[in-house]
């Protein structure tokens, strides 16, 4: 498996995905802002990723601070902090992890500035490491789910790139095949990025999963003639009702399993849950710029001045999914009990 | 308006829309053979586009037969009409145009064959005229579907170029803004072969109806915004229930108006009901080739060896269908009365 993100003499690896499967190619982030706009451009993307680049990121920037005060240094970091969480508005995990690091500074204040540099860094290399184990908690909880054989079809990419490693959806599939099942993939292509063709069917070709692939407006034909067993995505941020925010798509992808009465399953880590949001109604959806669906590779696909519309995320209404598959076990509806059990009380 | 199709000089011209929108190419084929090429890779498409083409082809190839027999004229004629009745298996009207040009050969038994190759030529021309008219019928019987502001979604490409001119779905749209309504067209891409963008956005855009592009994946999500006031689709089969066989992708567009309380119309030529076929389960969904998805002008999108699976079609249930626009009126459900009102008590 590919290494989505690494630290490495002071500086962090970037797997470039936009050029994947074509192209294996580090991308090297050298500073804060190499690593947000990477971030913005898509070189690395997938909630729990960029989470974690965002750690990462902000672990790299803390280092360029010249200070010993650290006054100024938390205030500059606040500062990183903030820019950070402005990279993508959708996802709950790049302000998870921004909340985290600053945390982590904000309980030093009686340590020196450096010993709080190291301490930055080491929490975010915490955050990948334990991503990795997460997301093969969330792979155990989800085996339950999958029959030992079964047609499963999946959106977008919800697998290793997507995350620290080993993948949120991808990771319950990763784990039904690891555990002997007979899984099919069939992942959609996923437009305008199409992250289905070419990151899940890639990840799962190297682990010889077998995968077909079909464009975004057959899964409904699919569902219609039975072929699908189970429907399972990630997500990017889950509302405290259980709404969901994941890639355009997913939303469809539900009403029409309900309506062929497959089951739909969302596999996410707790990073990604917003418990202080009331409904998926809340959830900023990031509309990103009509040419990455008018063009492809240097290609104009209309007429010259073609206008586009580009939303990159949907939400799913909780009433469509069946379960919620996190590390710390199996969430059901209604999910504003099941959330607030999982977070505490004091969610809205 | 670009004709989709034409006679000249003993050729047929057909605009090669496999080029367009960036080039305007006329396709000339001398042969029979060369018709039904062009039907099969799509450089003609649209269910009454290909009903003319069929009409045209074997107008076309009934010069070539050599013979003063009317018996060896009818035989050869009837082999030509089958072998172009398996271009492509989905749409009614490829076999309805063969029929149609089948009875003109077998009424003219008591004639010399140079007498009945003139009237099969004029039989094609006067299809493809019919069908041109047809469609401004189809406009006109739409426009009471259509509020004085409007955004519509459409699929695929059911305009000029699908069928002798006009349009049915985009008829019915050139006939609002003609009226002029205030209609702003939302149309998704339609992979694999992107007729939405390339297409249906190429001739709204020469009429200056104000057009939008989205992913196919999109849709969804702009009905559940509300910001869709209806959907109008083509259709390529109607079964005699009103089972409806269009690209696909439609069926889940279908679902979504259904879900989303928003009307779904089919418009299409009587040419494209099977009033034989019990329901849509009956209609046979054309594969194509995998390569139409997993590569992009030269560029495989996904890794080596990807597999996919290309449905061409898919089937809309008559539930989802709130009326069919036809050149006869307006059909409501329940479908089964209303389709054998108008083709007579022999329906299945």
């Amino acid at each position: 498996m590919i290494p989505t993100i690494k630290w490495e003499d002071n500086c962090i690896y970037i797997i470039d995905q936009r050029k994947l499967p074509r192209k294996k190619e580090w991308l090297v982030c050298q500073t804060l802002k190499d690593v947000i706009t990477a971030i913005r451009e898509m070189a690395i993307r997938g909630a729990p990723a960029i989470g974690v680049a965002a750690a990462m990121g902000l672990a790299l920037g803390s280092q360029t601070i010249k200070t010993e005060s650290y006054e100024i240094f938390r205030r500059r970091f606040l500062e990183m902090a903030r820019q950070m969480k402005l990279a993508r508005p959708t996802a709950a995990n790049m302000r998870w992890a921004a909340e985290r690091m600053i945390r982590v500074v904000e309980m030093m204040d009686d340590n020196n500035v450096e010993e709080i540099k190291r301490a930055v860094r080491k929490e975010s290399q915490s955050i990948l490491d334990r991503d990795i184990e997460i997301n093969k908690k969330i792979g155990q909880n989800g085996l339950g789910f999958i029959p030992d054989k079964a047609t499963i079809l999946t959106h977008c990419n919800a697998g290793a790139l997507a995350t620290g490693g080993y993948g949120t959806a991808l990771g319950v599939i990763r784990a039904a095949h690891e555990a002997g099942k007979d899984v099919h993939v069939i992942v959609d292509e996923t437009r305008p990025l199409l992250q289905g063709i070419r990151l899940t069917a890639f990840e799962l070709m190297e682990e010889n999963i077998p995968v077909t692939v079909i464009v975004d407006s057959a899964s409904g034909y699919l569902m219609q003639k039975k072929m699908i067993d189970l429907v399972i995505t990630g997500a990017d941020r889950i509302a405290s009702n259980g709404d969901t925010a994941n890639k355009i798509g997913s939303y469809q992808l539900a009403v029409l399993a309900k309506v062929n009465k497959i089951p739909f399953y969302v596999a996410a880590p707790l990073s990604t849950f917003d418990p202080d949001l009331k409904n998926g109604d809340l959830i900023p959806i990031e509309e990103r710029e009509p040419k990455e669906v008018i063009s492809f590779a240097g290609h104009l696909l209309g007429p010259e001045g073609v206008d586009a519309f580009n939303p990159a995320f949907d939400i799913t209404p909780a009433k469509y999914i069946s379960a919620i598959i996190t590390e710390r076990g199996i969430l059901k509806p209604p999910y504003k009990g099941s959330i607030r059990a999982l977070f505490g009380t004091d969610v809205k």
